[in-house]
């Protein structure tokens, strides 16, 4: 059989099956959003706001520029490009015409884009929602539908210096939140091969030994000796060796001592890590970051693009986090989003190769970047503002214009237009004759701080009551032949 | 043969086309977005953040709140909402799992979040892409995966209070946007049936003849009245008198006439229409709006779930828009966002009855809104600023810190992380030793006001020249013990 003929006994198949009313009789409706996905209310979103003001307030005083790319791309632009976790990107139907998939991450949509527009150097922001078919955990913030936050500089630039710049955004935005103390780990991925190659680890098992590696952070030291040895047929020796490397931590001094190691420094490869390390903390030095960033020879990083530098951002203790079911655990994949450790709410790293994989002559633009995990952060929020006396506001009114007796839907309607022209923040209640205790209501429930209070007698006399409704404290303004220009430069003076 | 069967052949089928190199093998790698999809440039992102902070602005001023939803729906939840347009909803693969489709619209998520929540009141906004699988015409901004900008106003309240903010909404967001002049047709999905049925139209046939009544914005009468006759099998007597009505444009005056029109007044649903559009003029007249609206009744609108008033804001005049091509014209299919009448950019209406398709119990939640065609406005926009002599900036960035001769590279690094840590949106260049005249032309291009000079013998006299780009004029500002606190508040001031 070839492909065109199954296309169309396919094709057939499925008109039959259509007919016979396709899987619409097996199913009952329900209400809900898809799996792994979720809604966000109102007060979520006044959260998520915070965030992001937070963030890309950041990546603004770094002088980024944004894009934005579609949801999603032609198939074969991801393909490729994720190694094994390629199983986890969500494909669209062929409805004919060009065969679709969802965004997996911003990286590869960004490669693709300097790549068709012949960009060799930006600086970019790009906040935008990611999607991975991956077993939701949502109580520790990982879904199937989330946001990253990336920050990356692209061109051909001296070393470390814009990936020094990385770290400081990532320090200057965990500071900012105020999620705790944190620490950033820092590795190359230049130095893991080195020590991979030096251990004896065969050139085709580098990825494989580096994925076993990268799950350190969640296993013991035994199990992830036993995965490299049992599973993946390295020899014990090699994997001892391996494990000695891995449990070092420190700063610019552990770069500089395994510069001198008799073993890792007959890598060329790992002295060019090395290297470029002790120069990436000289200026993490100069930005005065050092106290959070460690030299971390365990970290290894899921994705495959990664040539140079990577990193990952650690909250040191999770606030009130519910601890993961065993479940959850087993079926948990590492990824640029949280990912498992407990703590991972950012990371990033170098990929100097993968615009080169976009273009046609293969020409390379140098790319570093970051990723905040956005979820993960908004989790943490969220609990802190459960926790927290303050209310949150999912609204900004400033005033609500209300009536003390029946019949003056008109003025209220008048008197709310004439705010929303002068800028202010004003709304009414929808009813003709709403009870004024239910008006004082509703400013108490939503936090509006002002109550504009129209009275027959107030609009006889031409005045209103502006009444401040935490403190009960009223003004009368005098209102001008119907016109309310007073009443709204006293609000704004209240204000 | 059985559904199942059907599956299991199908499942067969795809596994041996997979063998067999899948669609691989007929496909060159080509580098570009999905068929009509686009990206943002940081140009095109700047002029869309504007745009953006406008229409929040309005909606924010109007008191209401954000929700967010998934972009991906269960199919079923789409299910049966659009029409004929549901040919146009994109699927997503079965990968086993739910069956999954990409959102048409924000409205339908929006009674779906209502009804799961059990929310019988609230005003909200939303902020979205929505996909639909149509025509792509992209040069006049219709695009496969394009934004909604939804208010929406949902509860129980007294008649045509909410409907009027709505439309005082459409007035305030195309006003501010300054797009040239506009104006708003009004007309009630009550009138229209009520018009139908005393001009003979069969009950069966009115959602067609519908249909048919929205294409006279691009449809000469003569033609739309040929497709209700030949097409639709209208008599020409019930189709000449349907000619008549929907002739008719005005005011309240209007209303008032045809509550007193001796056929149409036969109607108790065209009655209740008139009535309510009474009272919306009355109060639009006290929101000093009625100079844009008008009642015209031969606005229909597409969509299905409309119950009451409906409106579309129309632009006067085309900013230098190009043409509609008749291939266009042709596979032209009339919906929410902008479609095919030139300058439609805003619709909306009431759908009382939506959120009760989603209430197990059928519960309905009254609903009006509006949705902002914002890839219309992006457009308008875009050539505006191509056409204006004044440069769009696409970063933010305050000041450059440069230096004057080499080696300067860490007193460079070090002046930038003060500047940044005083929260001074400052740049420098990712080089080691970068030429002044380099430097001082990435502030004339990226539109960088100052530039920060750094030299050797300004550093021995502790001093740092600040130069204001455009005028050269140049501020010596002296460092403390090389700490920069000063230079950074001379940066603040000067700014």
């Amino acid at each position: 059989m070839t492909v065109s003929q199954i296309d169309e006994e396919v094709a057939k198949l499925l008109e039959l099956k259509a007919q016979l009313g396709g899987d619409d009789g097996k199913q009952t409706f329900v209400l809900k959003t898809a799996k792994g996905t979720r809604d966000y209310n109102p007060k979520q979103m006044a959260i998520r706001e915070k965030v992001f003001n937070t963030i890309v307030s950041c990546f603004k005083r770094h002088g980024a520029e944004t894009i934005d790319t579609p949801v999603f791309e032609l198939k074969e632009t991801l393909t490729g490009k994720y190694g094994e976790d390629s199983k986890l990107i969500y494909d669209l139907k062929d409805q004919g015409g060009e065969l679709l998939s969802l965004r997996y991450d911003l990286t590869v949509p960004f490669a693709r884009y300097l790549a068709m527009n012949k960009i060799t150097n930006i600086k970019r922001y790009h906040i935008a929602k990611v999607y991975r078919r991956d077993n939701p955990a949502m109580t520790r913030g990982r879904y199937r539908e989330f946001y990253q936050c990336d920050f990356d500089i692209a061109g051909q630039y001296d070393p470390m210096i814009p990936d020094a710049e990385c770290l400081k955004i990532v320090y200057e935005i965990l500071s900012e939140l105020d999620l705790g103390d944190f620490h950033i780990k820092v590795n190359d991925r230049r130095i893991l091969d080195g020590m991979f190659a030096v251990c004896g680890v065969p050139d085709e098992k580098f990825r494989t030994i580096c994925s076993t590696v990268d799950k350190l952070d969640k296993m013991l030291w035994e199990d992830v000796k036993n995965e490299m040895v049992k599973e993946k047929g390295l020899t014990e020796e090699a994997a001892d060796q391996i494990g000695e490397y891995v449990s070092m931590q420190g700063g610019m001094d552990l770069a500089e001592r395994l510069l001198h190691d008799p073993k890792l420094s007959q890598s060329k490869q790992a002295c060019a890590g090395l290297t470029d390390m002790k120069q990436l903390f000289s200026y993490l030095q100069l930005f005065q970051i050092t106290d959070k960033v460690v030299f971390d020879l365990s970290l290894a990083r899921g994705l495959d693009y990664y040539t140079g530098v990577i990193y990952e951002a650690v909250l040191c203790q999770t606030l009130q986090a519910p601890t993961p079911a065993p479940a959850e655990q087993n079926g948990a994949v590492s990824g640029e989003e949280g990912g498992v450790s407990v703590g991972s709410v950012a990371g990033g790293g170098r990929y100097d190769g993968l615009v080169g994989m976009f273009d046609p002559k293969g020409r390379k633009v140098p790319c570093v970047g970051v990723s905040i995990g956005i979820e993960r952060i908004f989790s943490i929020m969220e609990q802190k503002a459960e926790l927290s006396a303050e209310k949150v506001r999912t609204t900004e009114t400033q005033v609500l214009v209300a009536s003390a007796q029946k019949n003056l839907l008109e003025e209220r309607l008048r008197l709310t237009a004439e705010l929303w022209n002068a800028g202010i923040k004003a709304e009414l209640l929808y009813k003709k004759n709403p009870k004024l205790l239910t008006q004082l209501q509703h400013c108490e429930e939503t936090g509006i701080p002002l109550v504009a209070i129209l009275g027959e007698q107030e609009l006889k006399d031409g005045v209103v009551k502006v009444r401040n409704v935490a403190t009960r404290e009223e003004v009368r303004k005098a209102s001008q032949k119907r016109g309310w220009g007073n009443v709204c430069s006293a609000v704004e003076k209240i204000l």
